[in-house]
């Protein structure tokens, strides 16, 4: 037996279903803010991704040399390709341009629940304008109409935080983002420190803090004013988001569901400037990914209902003759975009009855000798057990109204 | 400037809200079918494709070893995956078994108009069951449904081309499959080489021909009898259709879409058994893959029309007091589905209709000093010109009937 790769997933049908629904709930708030949906290669250059997060990104990526000696590497996430593809293409395009993408992205790390060698991002990129506020408003908003409930949203700003620790390599911002405290205060002298933590803690009252003042407190304000014109109340200040990536440059936030414990990020984002790296003018932007599967995961452990996907009609022949008959009637069904199915293994009447109950089939038509010649058909519900006979000319109508005649 | 490799392609909004309409209704005609969706990996162990291909494939993949050191290769196909995933979790559901995918593919190989290095594919596989004569069916409405006009069916069968050939390589398979006929005669016998091209070119009246009854006509004939219950009626016969592989055992066929050339072959499918190969019991399946970047180049050709994802309502602030206002007349249209827009660049009014104009907004809503005072807005439908003050509180009602009161 071959197995699947390590660190990845099928999905069932149930599975699929549900998970097509949570995307198309995304899409269409997407569309709704004034987005439009784009696609990109699976794998890209590995330079691409080197330029934006350096060398040390390597190690975590499927990267190879494809068959002409290019070094290639599987997408880690897709901020950088849609990038690639305004720089290469789409500059000449009227700002601010909104973008979004779903698609599958890959790194290579210790699989554990909520982390995934393969992995689905849902994303946006705002680019041009002060986007910033609208990208938050629009991940909340995807994350409350996919039903989730419990998740927080708190929002920092990368320049209060550089305002305060001035250079520092990038390594002490990775450690801000992970929150160990105890590991930066042996990395940075005692002064920043404290500021850092009294900034850390400060919350709503740093608005009032005078020694904090500035454009990007400014800054911050401005987009939670905004925010509430939104209709974003519930939010917090956090200003240890550090994102630890250089090309962030402002507003920062992101999302997290509790209840996943150790992998509970499950967006994001903020303002950014990219496009310069990659060849293209400066422009602002401002963006989010949503993990996909880590929301999936969170709607899961709430026990968000999707119903099933169920078959409208499972189609029974009783004897040889009456065969036929069965596919012209499956036929006028699908013709009229009613989801049915027809007994292909040749069964007896209490094995297929069985068969459509296990595949979930809403109605069940029998059609033997004495149907044949009155051209009707036994049509029963699955659910409540109600049988009745219908001309096969009044099926349709009958399935769509409940009438007979 | 870092370019996308080679081969590979970006989509714009405009081109993924064509494929995303196709997409969807592909899968629409699946499910009214009774198919289930389903996912797999976009890498596998290299050895699931070397297993059911044979070594040769290796030249064509994309494959590499991981930092763990194991042979991956992304996916050329997806029957493979699908019946690695049956053997592996799916033996035991309910036969027939009926799964569908819309998944990328990937080929090493030179690229040129119809043939890219990573592409798409819709298929299906019906596991269990005689479901030959239902997958040619679908494949067939699938096409129609997404409007493709004029496509080509042909149906052969391996059978009747083994009976002829007895044992030749998998070589002569390929000869045969590319109709070279003439390489094709120095590498059989005369004897078999007339017997061949004389069932190449018998088309219907094969059923007649008493040379060559048996199982296998009586399979094919089947097929076309149960086509025709499924409404299917135009189709070649063609028993020249190799494709190929070893593990296909019957009833084989093809779709070809002539406009688009020299790649014209738009489906492929048959009756196969695979699940053997990877270590499942033995059971007939049939199934087909769509090539869904060459539909999409075949409805282009037929100029077929997909209208424009258009925004509903741009929102243009006039005088620093409407901006607010305008943000939440804007977050009162999208709570109510109604996709739409605010200006967040600071634009003047006509650079704001320019723009209106630029995304194909359907209307615009002007909010200045005015409308602010008296709580309107005024809303200008951007087809007829036609332009009207409604009171905010009335305006999702008059975007949703006409009416103003």
């Amino acid at each position: 037996m071959i197995q699947r790769p390590r660190g990845t997933r099928d999905f069932s049908p149930d599975e699929m279903y549900r998970r097509r629904q949570v995307e198309s709930i995304m899409r269409q708030a997407c569309k709704t803010f004034g987005y439009g949906e784009i696609g990109t290669p699976t794998f890209e250059s590995l330079k691409l991704f080197t330029e934006k997060s350096g060398e040390g990104i390597v190690k975590q990526l499927y990267n190879f040399k494809d068959k002409g000696g290019r070094d290639i590497a599987l997408r880690p996430e897709l901020t950088a390709p849609v990038m690639r593809f305004y720089v290469n293409e789409l500059q000449s395009f009227p700002k601010p341009l909104k973008l979004f993408y779903f698609g599958n992205c890959f790194r290579y790390e210790e699989p554990q629940k909520g982390r995934f060698r393969e992995f689905y991002q849902f994303g946006v990129e705002c680019i041009g304008g002060k986007g910033e506020a609208e990208v938050i408003a629009l991940a909340v908003k995807i994350l409350e109409k996919v039903g989730l409930k419990n998740f927080e949203l708190r929002v920092g700003h990368l320049g209060i935080l550089r305002n305060i620790l001035g250079n520092v390599p990038p390594s002490v911002m990775t450690i801000i983002d992970k929150k160990n405290f105890d590991e930066l205060k042996e990395k940075i002298n005692e002064e920043k420190y404290k500021k850092l933590m009294k900034a850390v803690y400060l919350k709503e009252e740093i608005f009032e803090d005078e020694k904090s003042k500035g454009k990007e407190l400014d800054d911050l304000k401005k987009v939670f004013e905004k925010l509430k014109l939104f209709g974003i109340n519930k939010y917090n200040i956090d200003l240890s988001i550090a994102r630890g990536l250089d090309y962030y440059s402002g507003v920062v936030f992101e999302v997290d569901c509790p209840d996943l414990g150790s992998e509970s990020q499950i967006c994001g984002g903020g303002a950014y400037n990219l496009s310069e790296l990659f060849g293209g003018e400066k422009i602002n932007s401002a963006g989010f990914a949503i993990g996909f599967d880590r929301v999936m995961l969170g709607l899961e452990n709430e026990k968000r209902v999707f119903g099933k996907d169920k078959l409208g009609v499972y189609v029974i022949p009783v004897g040889e003759e009456a065969k036929n008959k069965c596919f012209e009637v499956v036929s006028i069904l699908r013709e009229n975009n009613i989801s049915s199915d027809v007994d292909m293994m040749g069964r007896s009447i209490a094995k297929n009855m069985k068969y459509a109950n296990s595949i979930n089939a809403k109605k069940v038509i029998i059609l033997g000798e004495d149907e044949l010649k009155e051209d009707r058909v036994t049509i029963r519900d699955m659910e409540t057990g109600k049988q009745e006979k219908i001309p096969v000319k009044n099926l349709i109508k009958y399935l769509e109204t409940g009438k007979i005649k």
